[in-house]
This record gives C-alpha cells, sequence and structure tokens, in this order.
C-alpha cells in the first residue's frame, strides 16, 4: 500500500541543516511511519550552495528565494534551519500560506518576535514543533517517565549548565557564515539564547513552570572583528550567562550557560534531586542516565549507571541491541518520528512554538536580570 | 556530473541487514565518494520478508534465490548478511560471477571453510571485504594511529574481552531465526567466532600477529529445546571461551569472551600496555578512549578520557561538532566510506578476506587447544 | 635528642574531636617534626564523657570546665572543638591566656563574633589556626599548587558545590548534641556556615577576593521538634543556600550548599576553568584530581583523571607507596603536621583567624542577599 | 577497669612495618578492643635502624637479634614484617616459644616452607594469622557479605589482576633494601608470590577453591645490576604472571599481574559474574563497590557505584560520617582489631597460616604449570 508523501522544504544549509535531513531520511528507516517523508526543494540563497546540500541529501529540486519556497504547492512543511534573525520572517509567511512548520530553537531573537510566531501559527492552525532535540534524547525521555511515574517525589532542587570553549581565543571574529551565534544581531543574544534555551526547555518539560530569575551575564571578550564589516567592533552577545531560579513546584534552581570553560566541548548537563529518588544526565555520555533510589536497600543504595540501550527503554527498541549505543543525530530522528506519527494520530507533539515562547519568556527575564541586577519575575504564556 | 553508480545485491534481512543497509544509505551523506551507492536489490528465502524489507530500507527489488542475485548483470557488491552456514557457499560462487564481495564475520564457521573462500576471491581477482566494523569505531582507530606512530613503545601486554549476559536464561531455546548463534551447525562455535573473533581481528591489527594460545571453555547450559526439532538437544557451542597468548612481538594476552556476564551487554573492552604509554578503550562508551602517556609531567601523569569527537580525530570531521558523539552504526558507515573510496583509487581497504582468514586461524586454535587442554601454535597464513 | 613537648588541651568530644585527636596522635608518625605533641587534657562538661573519650585517645587528665583547661599551665594549645556558639567565649578567654588557639570552623556564628576573636589573637600575638581541613586534601593541594604555577592563566569560572541528604526527613528534630547544626542558636545559619564556608574558604585560596554575591536560601522543612524544649518549633536555620558571585579577578562563579539533595553524602565539589587549562575536584573520590590542558596536543587533549598518590604530589611521600590511596582523616593530620612545622619555623600556616573571618564576611553577604533579594558587596578585611 | 595488655615485637621496619605499627597504634581509638595494644619491641640486625623506628612509633625499646625478641617473656605477640625468605625460620621459632604470630604474606617462599610454619603453629597451638589485609577493604568485605548472602546466585566467571609499572625501567637494580622483591632467593617469586597471591587469597575467600590452572609467565628484563653483589645478574623472578583457573563450584577464571602495565600503580581489580548480579571493586578507588543486580526493574537495571561509607557498611559506623572515604591503611587497622576480637571471644580471625598454606599450593601449581606448559591440579589443604 502507497504511503501518503510528506514533502519538505528546507531553509539553511548549515550545520542544522543537515541535522534535520539526515533525521528525514532514517525516521522510516527505523519507525514505522504512516508518511513518506521526501525531501521536495532545499533553498539557499546561493543556488550553488543549494545545489550543492541538495546533491549531498538527495532534495529533488532548489530555491534561493524562501518565499518563492513557501509558494509551492508541493510543499507541505517549512523547516527553519537558517540563522535566528529569520526565523519570525519566514515563519509567519509560511504560516499564512497554511504550511506546517519545524523551526529551529530559540523560536525568535526574543520573546516580542516569538509571540508574533506563536500568534500567526495559531491563528493559521498549521502544526508547528520547535527543534529542542534533547527532549528526545532516550536517557533524557526515560528522566521524563521516572518524573511522571512519580518516582522522585517532590523535587528540592534542579541544575543544569551547558558548558563549551570555542570561542575563548580572542582572534575569533563575530558574524557571517559559521559564526553568525557570535553577532548580537542575528543571534539576540549569546549563551543565553543559544545554550541556555536548551537547559530551560528541559527544564521546564521535567519540572514545571520558572516563576523567578536571577541573573549574571559577561561578554569576557569585548570586541572582535566583524567578518561582516571588517572592523573591530564591540561583542553585543553575553559570553557567560548564569541565573539562580525558583520553580513553581517549590525547587531550588542554578543554571548556567559559557563558552568559556575549557576542556568542555558540549557539556550539557542537567540534575533533579527529589525527595524519594534524584537523577542526572550528561550530553558528553548522552546514552547514560545516572539514577538514585533511596528506597533500594541501605547498605547497596547507589547511584545507578543505567546504560540506556534497551529495548524497553524509550526509542530503543527500534535500534540495534542492548549495549549499543546511539548519538547525537538520533535525537533528530525522533522528533521527525513522533512529528510524523501525531500527524497520523492528529496530535501535535511538543514542543510546540507555544511552548518554545515560555523558554522565551525565561530568557528574555534572565537578560533583563542581568542588566537591572535584580529578581526577574518570568512572564506566564 | 553524474557519478557511477555503485550497485548493492544484500542476502539477509536481520541485525547485519539492517545495519549494512543503514550504512549504505549513509555513506554518501557524511563522506564525499565518487560513487552513488544503489540499493539494488534484497534477498531473502521469504518473499514477504525480502518484500518487506525491500520497502523499509529502499532496495529497489528482491530475490528469493540468492543464486538468482549473482547472476544479475546489474548487481556490482553481494554483501553476504546472513547466517555463518551460508558464507562460503554465496561466495564461492559470487566470486565466480566476478562480483565485489562484502562478507559478515566470522567469514566461514572454521578456517577451512575460509581458506576456500580466500581462494575463490583471490582467484577471481574481486574486491573482498568482511565486516570487522570495531577497526572503525574513531576512537579503535585512532588506537591504531598511536601504535603507528610509535607512541606505546615496546608492546608488554594486551587484554581484550567480550562479555554478554543474554543467554544464561536456561529457558533460551536454541536454533532458527534470530537464536541461530546458539546452534553449532549453523553458527560454526559458540562465543569463540562471535565475539573472540572481533577482540582476535582487532588484536592483531593493533598488535600483530599472535603466535600460540591456550584456552579453555564451558558450555554452562548443556542442553536447551531446539526450535527447528522442536526438542531438548545438546548444545553444541560454547558459552564461554577463554585463552591466553603470545603475540609475535613478545607481549601477552588474555582473551576472555561469555555470554554469562551478568550485567554487561556487549561489553567489549580492550587494552595495550607499552613501555611508553597505554590505551583502553570500552565498546559501552564507544566514543572515549583513555590514553596514559609516561612521557607526562610526574605530578600530572594520569589517564586521559579522551572524548573522540573532534575534527582532528579520525573520521570526526565528517559529523557534528566537538562535544557530539556518534554511535555503534556509524562504524558500518566509516567502513562503506572506506571500500568505496578504495574503489575510486584503486587500493584494497583491509580486513580483506586474506586477513580474516587468520581470525578464524586463530580461533581454529583456541577451540583445538581448549578440547586438547595444551597450548596450540597459530598457523600463519 | 629529646624533642619540645607541644601539650594539647582539647574542648569537644564529638565528630571535630575524634578527627583533631587522630591527627594529633598521627602526624609525628609520618611527618618529621620538631615537637612531640602531648594530649594532655580533654574537656566536656559531662565528666565521664569527658573520661570515656581521654581514655580512648590517650589523653592524660580531664575538666569539666574550659575555663579551668584555659588556666592550666601545662597546655600549649586550646582546640575548640565544640559547637559554634561557644567559638567566641572560649577563643576571647583562650587568647587572653596567651595560649595558641585552633578554632573548628565556621570561626564565629557571623562575621561580628569572628572580628572580636581576631581582635583578641592578634592582640595577644597567638599563634591561631581554623581548621578548614579540605585546603590539605593533597588533591586540593596540587590544584594550589597549579594556580600558583600559572598554569591555568586568566580564569574566566569557578564552582563548587556542598551537597547533602541527612535532613530530607522531616520527623528529624532539631537540637541537642549531635543535631545542633539544626539549632539556628547554636549553629548561626544552616548550611551556609557549616557547608558553603567551606567552598567558600577554599574559594578564596585558590582564587582571591570574592567581591560581589547574589544569594537565595530556602527552609524546606519549616517546623521541626526541638530536642531541648521537646515542642515543635520554628526551624531558623537554611537547608539550602546559593549564590552567585564574581571574583576580584574577573571571574564569576556558583555556590550552593544542601542537605536536600538526595543520593549525596557529601559531595563537595569544586571545578575552576581558566584560559589555558581547567581543574576539578570531588570529595567522594578525593584522592583524585581532574586537569584539562589545553596545550596538550589536540587529538590528544583531554580530561586527566589524576590518581594523587605519588610522592611528587603534595603529601603523598609521607604515606604508602604510588596507587594506595588515603582518606578524609590524612586532611586533618597534615594540618596539624604544617601547624607544629610551622612553629619550629616561626611561621603561621594558614588559614589563620583572619583568613576565617573574611570567609564569615562571605557567609555574612549571602545570607543578607538572600533576606533582601539584590546583590550585596562583601566586606574585604 | 584496667584492660588486659598485649604486646608487640615487631621484626621488620619497612613498609609492611610501618603499615602494621599504624594499625596497633590506631585499632583502640576507632574499635572497642577488650586488650591494650602495647608496642613493646622493635627489631632490626641495625641497632640505629630499630631505634629510628622505634621512636617513630612509639615501641618502648628494641632488639637487634630476632631469637632475642622470641625469648623475652613480655613479648606475646611476634609480627613478622621482614623480607619473605625470613618468615620460615622466625614463625617457627616464634611458635616453639609460644609466642602468637602474625606474618606479612605470603606465608612462606613456596608452599614446602609454608607447610612447615603451619605444622609449626598447629602443633605449638599459637594464635596465628597473614596479612592478606585486602579481605577487610570494607567494600571487599561488603563484596563477601553479598555473596554468603546469595545475593550473586550460581558462579560463571572470576577475574582479578594486579597490575602495576614500577619495574619497567631496566636501568632499576634487583635485590637489598627496598629492591629486596625483584630478587627471587630472598622474595621466592616475581609478581606471583607479590601479588598474585593477593588476588588468590580473596579470590578462594569470595569463591572457594581453585581446582586447576594454566599459566604462563615471563621475565621483561633477563639482566639486572644486583645490589648485593655489584654485577649484572640474572633476574630469577616472573615479571607478569597470568593464568587460567576453573573453581570448584564450576565457575571459569582469568588471573593476570604485571609489573609491566604502564599506567597502573597498584591497580587490583576483581569481578565475580553470578546467575542473579555482578560486583566488580577496583583498588585506585577502594572505597567504592560496583554492583549489578538483574532483579532490578529492566528499565532501571544498571551498575550501582557504591560508595562504601555508610554506616551500615562493614567497619563504617567506626570511622566518620556517610560520604567521608578512608583509604589503604584502614584495611590493616581493621585486621588488628579482628584480631585482637577474636582473642577476647576465643576466636581465630581468618586468613590463618592454614588458608595462606592454600594460597601457596595455587602460586607453586601456576609456576609449575608456566614452566611445563600444561594444566596443573592444585593440591588441597
Amino acid at each position: 500500500m502507497a504511503k501518503n508523501q510528506l514533502n519538505i522544504g528546507m531553509v539553511g544549509y548549515g550545520f542544522m541543516g543537515r541535522a534535520h535531513s539526515n533525521a528525514f531520511r532514517k525516521a522510516g528507516n527505523f519507525f514505522p511511519l504512516d508518511y513518506d517523508i521526501v525531501l521536495k526543494a532545499a533553498c539557499a540563497r546561493s543556488a550553488d550552495k543549494a545545489q550543492a546540500f541538495a546533491d549531498n541529501w538527495g532534495y529533488e529540486s532548489i530555491e534561493t528565494d524562501w518565499r518563492k519556497l513557501i509558494e509551492r504547492k508541493d510543499i507541505d512543511v517549512i523547516d527553519i534551519a537558517s540563522p535566528n534573525d529569520t526565523h519570525k520572517e519566514i515563519a509567519l509567511a509560511a504560516a499564512a500560506a497554511g504550511k506546517m512548520i519545524l523551526c529551529e530553537k530559540p523560536l525568535g531573537r526574543n520573546a516580542t518576535e516569538s509571540e508574533e510566531m506563536v500568534a500567526a501559527v495559531e491563528a493559521a492552525g498549521v502544526k508547528n514543533m520547535v527543534w529542542y532535540n534533547y527532549r528526545r534524547v532516550p536517557a533524557v525521555t526515560m528522566a521524563k517517565q521516572l518524573v511522571e511515574e512519580g518516582r522522585l517525589g517532590r523535587i528540592f532542587h534542579y541544575r543544569a549548565k551547558f558548558l563549551q570553549d570555542w570561542t575563548i581565543n580572542a582572534d575569533l571574529p563575530q558574524g557571517g557564515a559559521a559564526l553568525w551565534r557570535l553577532d548580537v544581531d542575528v543571534a539576540g543574544s549569546g549563551v543565553t539564547g543559544d545554550l541556555l534555551a536548551h537547559c530551560i526547555d528541559t527544564a521546564m518539560w521535567l519540572n514545571g513552570p520558572i516563576v523567578e530569575v536571577s541573573a549574571m551575564t559577561e561578554t569576557f571578550v569585548k570586541e572582535r572583528m566583524h567578518n561582516l564589516t571588517g572592523k573591530v567592533e564591540k561583542v553585543g552577545i553575553d559570553d557567560a550567562s548564569i541565573f539562580m531560579a525558583r520553580f513553581a513546584n517549590g525547587s531550588l534552581a542554578t543554571f548556567e550557560a559559557t563558552r568559556y570553560a575549557r576542556g568542555h566541548k558540549a557539556l550539557y548537563t542537567l540534575e533533579m534531586n527529589g525527595e524519594k529518588a534524584s537523577l542526572f544526565w550528561d550530553l558528553h555520555d548522552l546514552h547514560r542516565l545516572q539514577y538514585f533510589d533511596h528506597a533500594d536497600e541501605g547498605k547497596l543504595r547507589a547511584w545507578r549507571n543505567i546504560h540506556v540501550s534497551d529495548g524497553d527503554q524509550p526509542y530503543m527498541k527500534n535500534w540495534w541491541v542492548p549495549g549499543l549505543q546511539i548519538g547525537y543525530e538520533h535525537s533528530f530522528v525522533h522528533q521527525v518520528a513522533d512529528f510524523v506519527t501525531g500527524l497520523g494520530e492528529g496530535t501535535t507533539p511538543s514542543p510546540t512554538f507555544r511552548e518554545a515562547l515560555q523558554t522565551d519568556y525565561v530568557t528574555d527575564a534572565v537578560l533583563k536580570s542581568a542588566r537591572e541586577r535584580n529578581w526577574q519575575p518570568v512572564k506566564q504564556s
């Protein structure tokens, strides 16, 4: 029986363009989907780059103007994998055209942009999802299960950090191509929107709403050569961003992100301490979940180092055999599989644009708190 | 410019059929190849199973008789991913037909079979390779680099083990479908050919020839219901296999494989101790390599826990960004990429059938030593 | 040649009384000291308890009034190992009597008390030291060496936390005997003075002055039965205390302490991220130091897991042989050895009362910041 | 009430002399003993060395001839901490004099010597014990408890190794003082008696009798300068010793010891795999026990990393508080405490000379197997 097709129109060809394309290609090989995912068109301003990307991934056609891509009748889904400053405009147009929309995170450069995007997709009634991929690392998904099963009990503490070290070199320029994340006009913020946003999304998914924050940020290298102007210019992004928070459930939290933590490439860690149990996860060993259960017999009570590779653990029965780990890219495959499965079932897998907006309310409050040096309440969506 | 096509004919649809198919589909997305890999035909005795497998992975056609597959002019490569007892016959026919051959490990059920297979491919002059995939886990490939760069100096010790626990339950039957690995007629041996073969292949690649062995084996569960006969029958395979060895370079070794090590799913570990440095690797955290360099300053001398995810480490510049790990399946992708790259360059990537035969000489010596309870020399190819 | 005697008068017989007594007894066996340390007298209000303690540790005599102990001519050193609310009064009297003073941490219940104590010992010109023992865990001492050798370069981040879980049970009473740490009148504060004080002392030793803090505290269990009154009473201590900080060197920090982190018994961890190198330490594996040096060759760059047990590492040549670890109690032995060695050399080993006062300035600022919900500058001594 | 005295006469002043003396001094501080342990006399051929040692540890007197020490009426216990070639003669004389005897391991240089020693103490009816200290590392003691409680079920595999790297340097001489372990005449054998003996003692304690062995040994550096003769002489010891074994319970084992494993200082590891559970221990983190229980719920089944520092774990209620680790030396303290407790109770704590003899039967079989290149049965005591 022939399946329905789901035609993808991809905007962007960078790191995330690759990660999404790989996920679109693989999801149907490992998960039973009701739709055939078709890589219909890849879009980039440069025709050469678009064509090279399309050839590499098997996109059937290219566009050099995302407006044209949106106009095409043969496109069902617009995937926004271009820099942050393009998200809003593309999303608004795609929603108006009735397309389903997948958008890279953060949703907008700030909550104001994101509010417009949410309004647009909700008014248009189109399916929408944001690529907060870490929710679908099996170990993190299992953490969510454990929380929902009530195994942790009352939560006292939440801790998350995302540590990198790739911008310590003061000679690294800002802006353009792979370095747009250092250009505040394009990125909106520094590590707050890039890294903390991931931590916040997972945190609220696992532990509920964040009520208030107190933050500090720092830009260690104050000026960098700008690739687009050729001049040394003030750096507008935050290099490091730290905040304390209270959740609605009464738990206390610390969050930290930086690109100045020598020795850490992409160390996203999270920990929850509950009355009955605790858990810990670390992106550098993403196939493991640490778990401590106080109900265990006293002398044998200990942190369990769970190798999340068994069929009874989330997503894993669709991959290999116990003991054989999967990696980073698979979180995107799972998100595609869940999205497509949701289509068939008429459900809307999270995180939606609205959920992602809530993360932006937190990051906005973090940046405001850092500027004003005080506690800030977090707007609730 | 259109690339040449490389047309794959796949025999088998099980665990390894999936792993290879995934690798064929992904290699060109991540590595610049001169050929387009085309999944031309999938072959299984059951037409339904062949079709389901073909649909899942995008094979263009199916066959239900591997002889027909070999006869097809539009097939360039025969990939043997069926149980061990079929390897020889298929390989001989494919060689006679002038096809390139990729064969799952172990090559034959014993060295006698493997010798025939080597003779066949060498007589026919066809490209051939065996899927000892662990050589191409980036951390293991880096171990090879370190050895070749002379960083370890004279080697004193080699240690490898491959521990599983999935057959402890005495109620597990033997034979048929997913349980052919417990049927000695199909598998040839137990953990010796299944697990130790991997350890031996990597060991000789890293540390050179094994000269002599002294082994012990055990079958803990002596009888199991046989799925093919419906009767309780004697178990012919070895459940555990342990041997001591001497390498040609004078180093001493211990090897061990078992399916009765409670708590270990697929714990393949290897360690080398050299005069100047040591290294350690563990399949359960396959993206890491432990390395100790005696040349380091005394008080800071320590095992380094290398997260193999940087662009200057083997294969990794083709994947994501530093800190983001890949998994088990990628070792197969690398093997495909190397094989296809070799085609363009006219080189023959290892391990060839001949190299795999040498592993069988070792496993044969191991089994003989265990039977005769003495030291056995290893035949050298 | 007979050595001079150094006569100890111990006040207290609890956990710290034991830790100090053990250190006094062992220091001379492992370190070449110019003095014979003599356990002269143990003091407790209960004669029975004092006598039992003296018998156990070999104290020659007992006192039941610390004023009598201080009056004795045959006592050189008063060691204050009694609860926090007694520190000031005893220290002032001991200083007036010209005794050397060793005092458990925190110095006073708050900086006001500590200022009086500093004034007293400085006016009297008596040797003084505070038992911030973690400085002398060999791995921590080595961290200090690495920092002083300039190996880390400019520091960007400091992180410390001290996590416990022993007061989660709401039925645990407060006050009296082993539970005085939950009684705010005796302890002065909760985890801030008990646990964070350790983190702060080490932090300033390694990374210099803390300039300003923003804190939050929480008391999860608001009321507990009070052992001294027999009534359920409001809990006055902080159960958890978290703060962000800026150091004078421009680095950013997070600090956290809690007794509600299920699964952690005494998890004191610290981490420093510098431009050139990073280091990490963990009390649960106190014999190890993690170190990352960016100067290492690219593909081998990694965190080194240093087993601090070699003779070229701090204090270790006086213990066993490489590979054999020491434990918690040895940090106290090292402090005694350094103190006595300092006597012979006429130097004053840190931390002195004055240095410990600076820690109290930070904890006072933390508590004030948590109350007032704003940033607080830290008074500098 | 005054306790009885237990007067110790110590022979030897090296590494083990220190370890034992420390244990004698500390045991009574931490464990409630019915005897006061008195360091009565230290014995060494050099009066200067004996006096220095006595001064350091508080021995009341010295002897320069162990025969004189044994003759003294005021000595209850002779502790033999001198090199292996002295064990037998001293033990025989001490037994004849009716002294209790504590002897460093291995008991004799070979089983023939050990048999004489066993006969002597048993004929004399004197208390005797051998310093196989690792049994009393709390994590190892807990492993014993778990085995005895039947938690592991039928045992399939035992693995132990003891890896060091201190003799790789070919310029290291043999013989005399600290290097007697490289002199076969003094030591009896190399790593077999020094390191494997520890592994074997623990193994039989945990897993029962060893029935047969097949071994290989190697001397990597064939000649070394001899400190006693001043000449380069053939090295008689084994540098590395590896063996396979079968236990009486049907389990299979591998054992390995070497002083040529670069990067390992004293890495004694042991692992048991049972039908129901597995456990693992590592001397480099001796305060931890890894435990896997198959009865755990499927998705949460994992290795537990137990921090052995709680009061409900062996020996630990006598030390500090949960989370605070002890070290190597404490295993000796526990052995003293158990020995003295046994005196009061009239029991004989293991391992006795007879139990240690059984270890020598295994090491003798290992050395014979390596020479003859065949399987050797193990003599049972």
